[in-house]
């Protein structure tokens, strides 16, 4: 379809001079244009095709840039990206280099609000909007456009019940299409899918009772209801909540029928939806998810106290696995990484062997909960941090990369990292067979280095390192993923220089093969780290104060992430930049030989 | 009064042997007990008092500690305590070497889970009723008693969310006393009072909305009603709420009139309340809480883009004072970290300069906020983390150790800590001029060293060390207060031994004094890092980490909190046990001499 109208779109202003009728002409025009783009170059698809009718709405009515507009999560902001002066750079997103796949303050006036992460919008528009009324900025308008699955994670209650006591002059807009990546659960979605399927105000409405002017359920496809409904609105004070029906995938057949599959479909056919199929060479390596989701499958068939519990990445993290095989033992508890880690806390106290596999960078959420409620009591919860190290496309948000150092001072937590496929079916078999502590193993996105992975189950020695060379000058001690480049940088040193350099996979962060480490340091004056994780607090920092304790002064260098926030980008060319490719990591070996 | 029945009750089988007539003479008695107690031993007293009748009746009716019980924060557990084995050593509450303050699975059976942060009771209890489900345990009841003011936090309403679309025998009891250690804020607060006053049933009814079977509100000092209702609740299955209303400090006239400052009294007269006036000696030195809530009026006074925000602690904070001076710029948002910091980052986009005031050990309750809405968009939050290092007897729940460990991995975070109040004065003025990235500011519980702190302002330059004293053998770094402790231990040094140290109070733990550094590693062999935080991970590491990039091989040992969970205590005792007292110093040093 020629873009006959988006083509003369390149701000919220131009759009602004369309009559109403012409704009589910733009409409279409821009859910075609996301189509066509990430259909090649992949991305966030469903989610920003559900709200394209909201996305145009929201412009037409509001005053953007003036009026502040913040997307929940994210996922849902490329029809905000492409009328808001980015349509011509649409085609970059997520490269490296290019623009961001999430709103981001730095690339756009109209990116009030960074936002990679759920159930931020709320609490940060009310900032905003009490921000206003504090400088008497009186006109301003103050909107949150916040998803079905996001509004129900604790955070986004938080800012709720804040926002009634409140006269601020915000807008909350709940998008409710009933998925989150997966779809939603709950009391919260319950209780919505009662008042659109009953189409008569709830008996007992939460909005209303929190204080807020309730409006709603609107078809969120419907531009002039949308339109109408928005005006109306805007000329309202207080926090007013707008409550509109969607469908994710709209307009793309296959999107809408299989929601979970294009929420992020990699590439696909545009016209007919059809995913395009990835290389399936015989003995490609799994991808770690797939390691876990079967492995966990495999143990809980044999030891009915395994249950396991995911906060709304069932897909994402493969426990859904699990789910299909042990519905009653598998549990997807939401966006609510708190309730998941204190749930298993609670299960792990009557002696059931928790599996809580949470995102790295997720986990950040339910930190006071690791220490608080689990480490402290010394209860044997097997946390699984899935996307650990730097993820690729999803960038500085998504990164998996503080969790070595926030984990580290946590007393009574042994901290994993697998080498490979097997080392995590292993670690996972061990922490099964009864801790007495909880253990972190943590292990990246997507596929690892081994083939043929599912190796008979061997029980791992807590502490225990693997030497995986040896060596006389220098010693590298990596961890996880890392031994892998690590490896392949010391086949990339020219051969005479090869014996001279040990690696050591170390396997377990905490607690550190101290013996092992008394035999490195009494052989090696010179010792390199390599670590996906920042170098501020991480592994590195574990081995120096290992080195301090006991007075060892040898040399010590530190490869790692940098202290600074990394950007998006494919994994490899993040690992290059960051110093911990193979490449680099050869670099670094060879200046020291 | 003469303990009649109390005296022969150990355990809630002896209480269960009484007829329900004579429940109301061990509530008179329990309560008079606690008071004795806590009059002279100090502690937590107004939440106790509160729930003597509900703390009897559950005990009664449901069969501890078979059935579980678990009480949010802990607070209020002193009478569960009293009843379930500990009457003859309550005397030791919160005493070095004695029971702690809260819940705590090591100390009793009937303890099924440590509480002292709030909100977690949901998802605990919630994890065990799904457990005795899963194995098959199905006469097992599990109870939940959970205040007005922790229900409103966000972690509360994911296990609510939860908990409302299982099966799971579950019982929620709502202590609604209209105040958390301050008074109750929010929707959830104003919903309730409504609840209340109309004494009939809500049009909106928050709880039934997600699906629970609600009961009450009851009289929560009425025995023969709670034991009616609890006998009744028992017999019904899935998720069940009762409300119930109490009054926080009932039964102490001036706790019941005076509902914060009775929190945690210190030490009173049994009989007519009157709390017992502590040395007020001229010249004392202030609070660092106070020094907060004056500088900040101050400041504020004089800079209108200045906001003050804490998420519960108003009074233990002093935010109270900026709320009574400029009451529509400071906030009072709830039990509700993570809404604060993001509200705060919401604030900074629109200009204005946000004071966020949280405890440290409550910070990890926001951890992913700090990072991902504030740290890595570069807003310029100033965090006052109140309660850094150790804080005596609340203990292990509450020590702030970890703060700097977890902070110091977070890109574009300055990271401060006063060495006396003066300091801290400072570092808020410096802060509100204007910073380019977010700064936290952590500072310990209670009096400092300076009688004269109220200086005329002076502004400091980030990562810039002060040098005290100078030396020629051994270079100690302290950081925060901890630049007392070793000035005390280098006095305590014979005199011939007293030229050899150099003492730097480091100030900024991140950026750190990298000139002074290099100057501090090129003079000396031997160096002593100070710190009231966990050594792994800590300030100790980020020295250990600069000499690392450096090349610089000197001897370095870090004193610090060791890997390991501190229990309650005075803070000097703990201090001793640590190794941070003026003694331990002086000792360390000492044998490094």
């Amino acid at each position: 379809m020629p873009e006959k109208l988006l083509a003369h779109i390149d701000t919220p202003e131009d759009l602004r001079k369309l009559s109403p009728e012409q704009l589910p002409e733009v409409a279409a025009e821009l859910r075609d244009f996301i189509i066509d783009i990430v259909s090649v170059k992949e991305g966030h698809l469903g989610a920003s095709l559900g709200v394209v009718e909201l996305t145009i709405a929201l412009h037409y009515v509001f005053n953007t840039p003036l009026d502040q507009l913040v997307w929940d999560v994210g996922h849902q902001a490329y029809g905000h990206k492409i009328l808001t002066g980015r349509k011509n750079i649409f085609h970059t997103n997520r490269q490296l280099g290019g623009i961001s796949g999430f709103p981001k303050r730095g690339e756009s006036i109209y990116d009030t609000f960074g936002t990679g992460h759920s159930s931020t919008s709320i609490s940060a528009v009310l900032g905003m909007a009490m921000a206003s009324a504090i400088k008497g900025d009186t006109g301003k308008q103050h909107i949150a456009v916040i998803g079905d699955a996001s509004i129900a994670s604790g955070m986004a209650f938080e800012g709720l019940n804040h926002t009634g006591v409140t006269d601020a002059n915000i807008l909350i807009i709940l998008n409710d299409n009933a998925i989150g990546i997966d779809p939603s659960v709950g009391a919260v979605k319950e209780y919505l899918t009662r008042v659109k399927t009953q189409r008569k105000p709830a008996q007992h409405n939460i909005v209303k009772a929190l204080n807020f002017d309730y409006s709603g359920p609107v078809d969120g496809h419907d531009l002039p209801a949308l339109i109408s409904e928005l005006s109306r609105l805007k000329e309202l004070g207080g926090p007013r909540f707008l409550h509109i029906v969607t469908t994710k995938g709209k307009g793309l057949r296959k999107a809408e029928e299989n929601q979970v599959l294009y929420h992020a479909p990699g590439k696909f056919d545009r016209i007919t939806g059809e995913i395009v199929k990835k290389d399936t060479a015989y003995d490609l390596p799994p991808k770690y998810q797939d390691v876990f989701g079967h492995t966990l499958v495999e143990l809980a068939g044999n030891n009915e106290k395994i249950v396991g519990i995911t906060p709304a990445m069932p897909t994402g993290s493969s426990l859904r696995f699990m789910m299909d095989a042990f519905p009653e033992r598998a549990f997807d508890v939401g966006i609510a990484e708190q309730h998941a880690v204190t749930l298993a806390a609670g299960m792990a106290t009557q002696g059931l062997i928790p599996f809580c596999n949470i995102y790295s960078t997720f986990l950040q959420r339910a930190y006071d909960q690791v220490i608080h409620d689990v480490a402290l009591q010394g209860l044997p919860v097997i946390f699984c941090l899935d996307r650990a190290g730097l993820v690729g496309e999803d960038g500085a948000t998504h990164h998996g990369v503080f969790d070595l150092a926030f984990l580290r001072c946590i007393p009574n937590l042994v901290i994993y990292a697998p080498a490979d496929e097997t080392d995590l079916r292993n670690i996972m078999y061990t922490a099964q067979l009864g801790l007495r502590s909880p253990i972190a193993i943590r292990y990246p996105r997507g596929r690892g280095i081994t083939p043929r992975w599912k190796t008979p189950f061997r029980k791992l020695e807590t502490g225990k390192a693997k030497t995986l060379k040896d060596g006389n000058r220098i010693a590298v001690l990596s961890i996880g993923n890392m031994a892998h480049n690590t490896t392949l940088a010391i086949e990339g040193l020219p051969d005479d220089n090869k014996p001279a350099v040990a690696h050591y996979d170390m396997q377990f962060v905490k607690p550190l093969d101290e013996a092992l480490l008394h035999r490195i340091f009494t052989k090696f004056g010179i010792l390199v780290t390599v670590e996906d994780g920042c170098i501020s607090g991480g592994f590195g920092s574990a081995i120096l104060e290992f080195a301090a304790t006991h007075g060892y002064s040898s040399n010590i260098r530190r490869l790692g992430i940098p202290d600074a926030f990394i950007s998006h980008g494919k994994v490899g060319e993040l690992q290059e930049m960051t110093g911990i490719s193979p490449e680099k990591i050869r670099q670094a070996i060879s200046s020291l030989l």
